[in-house]
């Protein structure tokens, strides 16, 4: 039975189809749907549409559910429609007919949307706990390493000195680098459309600065059609900060499975943590990073995704905007997956010491040395030419230590001003505030 | 002849592939090559690696070069394989091997890499006054049609009463909506890979810090490998922003085409913006609209597309990346060229009056009818019964007047919330910063 | 335990992560595990690597398995790795050694390439059983309305008189021409890799012809490393196929959410399939067509998912492949659900007589007009003046009749040349060989 | 001017706007063009709208045009709309009003809709031409270098014996198997839409049977909606025969790039057509496979792109349309190039001899030792047990040699059935035919 019928019933079929894999996702949303509620509830009084018993009534009735949430008590009855349905039938259950008097001035789309910018604030946060505890694993690991060199590569090929630490430092300052992205999407996120009802406002006189203060949202999606345009929007997004973020794991994995390949052989990790074969005991199969890196476009694949189900549709809802989550939900999932498993194999990653001593390794120095040269007052064009000759007739011998001072480079990390770009970046979030909102709601 | 050769020349067939259509972007990139030197040259004075006189030389040179590119004399020689190649041929040709000291201390990857920010920065100023012409427009017309009420749709069917001053102040909030994604693009390219060399650094004592400065840069990327690895990566998050906007644009067309479908006829434009044929004279075609449309989506494939080329590839330079700039560059043009049709064309567009008058859109009142009923006191399961059977019996004849007032609806557009939401946006980027720096190096 | 190790023990936190999704598709890939391995102990036997009585052992075994596959009693153990490690334990477990020899001559690489490659055969056949099912009731219904006009549109603008003959006549054809690209991906389907084991071969003497044979394959794919190579390639174009038909569909849908449009009205559907609301009685929500829009979305970003996790990849089998199956295994399913709901909406299809009828729709007849005046001998231009000049006065009153001839048009569907064109393209597909090879495993 | 215009001209914003990049597309298309209007016309004189005589001048027109075209001299002037407009302009100016007969019973879509199939069929030619070449070349390698070892990788790790020869043929093979999705393609593109006009059929009583005839069709789209739906779908079809061959050349690019890294050296180049530095000697660049990496990639983005363009809009024409050639067209210039590029590096490429002599790949030889033991009669068990004790103790001395017997296998490289494959997809695509047709049409 749903809110909406007067005398049909749609036939199983529709039903079944219609319907999808929202069950699994609307449990997702039911905090966020307890909440928004209330803040809807007290709106609402504020405005003479409930009295101050009646709110009394469904702030005890929505607390009792958010705690029955909390404990996961609670469930979507069989032949109830959907989570915003679930909690309204407990109300009015419980309590009579004020249950119903809580979706005036609201309809089932703004409802929804506003249930997804709780989730998504929500998630993200989680998302970016997760990597901040891989940022500073990686911070570590470059400390640890700065001094473990290794070659660098230009097309795949033997180029220059480079160092772990220095790569290390590269992956963290990459995911200090996505925090634009996630901020970006963190700010459309955090604007209330509720109010918006069905995308084009209501006749009731409906105080939208009193529930976006109260959700504590940063700001509104003002405009009401822009509000339910938002859906989708909000979620491209969102898509787009994780394909950022995924772009960075997928890297730091395609690296990783090369440094493995036994040519390469300058980390490995133990045995229990790779799959391998006993009559083949050089094979450490790389399978965590293989999957990290296929999951990582996955991941990336999302924004395409999105767009194909929002692109050429005109302004209001459509029933397509549903099928969204079943790209968004998961991945948000799949990507604190993997910033953990990387964080998890990381802390048991071995270098391969010294691997520059190998001779195999010293033209890597050739651009070192001629840079040595024009320091001690050569001019350029004779120093290359002059490694050159040496290279030719295998007189090329040079130093294996590497002095490279500036900013960034090899022997001047700046890992403290990474740290501060990521902290700086993080800052932006102001995840307390929400927080903060959240006791209050629950508490008055 | 190339800059790294010896004694080989790569033959004709591999010359032809692999320069593709670079000459056409190097042009665009001219003028921020030369920037890029000029900061360059400073900074290898300030180490000593420049005598005082040499600076000297070098900045006439460059500024003289400058000066040919803003007047549209600077080409590519034939057989000069880049933009920075030519920059050095002319400055050799002119000065001798002062020159080729130029070079010290970088590389062409990292030279590219500083190009392509500069250039980056300046066409994302480009979008965004586009952007902000458009914008002023939607306000304006927003204003103005404030009281031209039309229906709004959900599920593309007939459901609530809407106006063209929602519809307008949706598509502007919308625009504002869209500078988050851009100024994530914006501050991904607004820091210098200056001094990252081939990806692996210098052991030159160059002062990042300082070409940072003299760059008007906000920031550095620190570590070297990051600053390489960002190639590809502030090239998405500029897609990801040209999609969005561009998402911006094909929701306003679509809506248009629709609107302009004769069922609708809800707004249209004079005979010279449209197609159409003598003997079919109800056809005026949409073109424009339908080419914003398609456009927005070859826009919207441009993430697709750039990480489809980067991703699973391993850390440092890959001469994939030259096709980037197929991507973007062009991307950059069709969105600017897109913005500035879709103001060309609102500019005349008309709106037909009074559309709900017409009784076809009665019951689009019926919620409005129904709360009326519930603000004056009637339960709401009795309001809704009653419009049900007043609509069931033909005997429903609502007032055609919309009393919404709350914030963002039909009543209340909050276009200087708006207005202030945008310029808020814009406040961030500090374009003028780069004015600043600009001038200072060209005139130093 | 896996098969592969020696000593060590995954972490639970690599178990979890690396096992994914697979324990739900390697129940769907059982049946097929089992045939490959009963033509696989066939082969072995003939190369003397089975003995007569090892092999009716093994046979009886596999047929056992087979058969509580079919009756649903087939579960993979906890701590089992996969389907192959599942069958081969109940082997050992029921016979004893015997089941470890099974595993001659292949691995698991050959053996999931050769599962994936029944599967997909099987599932392609319900596809393609789905859509002739829809496409013969497109026929049906586009018979029976062949004379039911409706208008035509170009550019989303009224344009020509068009029929519903014809337009369920197109989605037909165009189900008959998707069946291309199907066959390309079953060809694909079609090909052997069993004996290429990791994708280098094997030392043993196998006979990859018998296999072939005992199968059903219309061919192999010789090479190993092609085989190999193929993994992911043969996806690719069943995703391609798939996105070819999820265009239909989506184009389908999109023009029925339209013709449902109050607007338009051209199609409705009986209540208990749409979604309403009894305030607004005109409201009949399309949320099916809807849902099969934004599924063809899915389904069409397919294609991309999987050239993403593909491309830029070496040669050899990586782990990353396994992921393939959470794009292709829930897109049959959800192409099979789209083809079978739309078949049950369209079998309840309302039509509305006589559109064009109503004079807003006279200008569609103005190039048939002129177009009678040419075939009545007036020269073309002489004919356009008269009929514009017609217009223009409001003169023009057009006889409502089409009398379009040709093939293809309005009065000629050419419905049996489009079911031949269907039905040669299925014969090319001989699922029937299959059967009978299957049946021969299964009773040998 | 345009030819549907009565007395407005659009303004140069919008022609500007509109116009995009279609006039070098036109030039591609005009032979096309003057073909698919000889078979128009031919066929308007059978049903009496054109007489003999003029019949006889149109032919000459088109003719003399034709060779116009041929010679180079043909041009769209300015201000001319398009090539059709530009073709007839030149009729009429050369022979006067029966230039504009020749538009009769057809609309530009419907003209350029066929011009396109013309196209591609040709363009296909030409694809399958360069990739037969570079398949004839990749056999003749395998052949070769059949007993040249090489190691063989899974999970990127160093895993089994394999061989050039395999790996030659395995490109090979997986070219022949492209195929498939060729000829789908070619099935699309092969099909008639002329007589459909602007889509909804003509009041003329054409004859499609006999255009379709004339230009060599193997069949027609004959539904006139779905003839024009089919805009966008036969270029998806192309689109993913591209992306699928452009993935057998991204692979083969990744492994050319791995095989010539300093770790690997496996294969090597001339000087000329790699780049270098003088002061790395051993490094050489393979830009040119990296370039085929990153083309096949753009190339692979394909799909998505049009996908893009063409969901969610309705039956019918739209603009849109037009910029699908903005994708399709110069990604077949690019898998051209690619091809023959990859040809003529192939054509150089050095081999390292005797790879797997070096003990570093002793291991890659301990399946085949098991392997061995088996054949000569111990259990597997302990075979595996007793080479994974060998291993352990370090008494693992491998025989070097392998032999592997089977289909495909590195002794048995099919190339003879890899051939026939080829031959057989080939074979399906009837090229001659429609030389035959244009030499009838252009002979009459």
């Amino acid at each position: 039975m749903k809110l909406w019928q007067k005398n049909t019933t749609s036939t199983k079929e529709v039903e079944q189809f219609t319907i999808g894999r929202d069950p699994e996702f609307d449990i997702v949303l039911a905090p966020f749907d307890v909440l928004g509620s209330l803040a809807h509830a007290t709106m609402l009084e504020s405005i003479d549409l409930l009295t101050k018993e009646e709110l009394a009534i469904l702030k005890k009735g929505l607390k009792d559910i958010y705690q029955e949430i909390q404990e996961g008590t609670f469930t979507i009855d069989p032949g109830v429609e959907d989570v915003h349905s679930q909690v309204e039938f407990l109300l009015t259950e419980r309590y009579g007919d004020v249950g119903k008097k809580l979706h005036s001035g609201r309809s089932r789309n703004d409802q929804v949307a506003v249930d997804l910018k709780l989730y998504y604030r929500a998630v993200i946060q989680e998302v970016l706990d997760d990597a901040k505890a891989l940022f500073d694993l990686l911070l570590t690991l470059a400390e640890k390493h700065q001094n473990d060199l290794m070659p660098g590569y230009t097309h795949t090929q033997l180029a220059m000195p480079s160092s772990f630490g220095l790569w290390f430092g590269a992956m963290a300052e990459s995911l200090a680098e996505d925090m634009e992205l996630w901020l970006a999407a963190y700010n459309l996120a955090d604007r209330n459309p509720l109010g918006s009802a069905a995308g084009y406002g209501s006749s009731f006189p409906l105080n939208r600065t009193m529930t976006t203060r109260l959700l504590g949202f940063k700001d509104m999606h003002y405009n009401v059609i822009n509000a339910q345009n938002n859906r989708g929007k909000t979620e491209k997004a969102i898509a787009f900060a994780m394909a950022g973020m995924a772009g960075t794991l997928n890297r730091l994995s395609a690296d990783i499975i090369i440094f493995m390949n036994q040519h390469f052989g300058f980390v490995k990790f133990p045995d229990n943590l790779t799959t391998g074969s006993s009559i083949m005991p050089h094979k450490k199969n790389p399978d965590v990073f293989e999957l990290i890196r296929a999951k990582a476009n996955q991941i990336q694949s999302g924004p395409q995704n999105l767009m194909m189900q929002m692109t050429n549709t005109t302004t209001g809802y459509h029933r397509d905007l549903q099928l969204l989550k079943e790209t968004t939900f998961p991945d948000f999932e799949k990507l604190k997956d993997c910033l953990q498993i990387t964080k998890f194999m990381l802390e048991h990653i071995e270098i391969k010491p010294d691997i520059l001593e190998d001779k195999f390794y010293k033209h890597l120095f050739s651009v070192e040395v001629v840079n040595d040269l024009v320091l001690q007052g050569m001019p350029f064009r004779d120093a290359y030419k002059k490694v050159g000759l040496d290279i030719e007739s295998d007189d090329f011998a040079p130093d294996h230590t590497v002095n490279h001072s500036h900013e960034g480079s090899i022997g001047q990390l700046c890992l403290d001003e990474i740290r501060t770009k990521m902290e700086t970046a993080l800052a932006k979030f102001d995840f307390s505030a929400i927080e903060t909102s959240y006791q209050k709601l629950l508490e008055a």
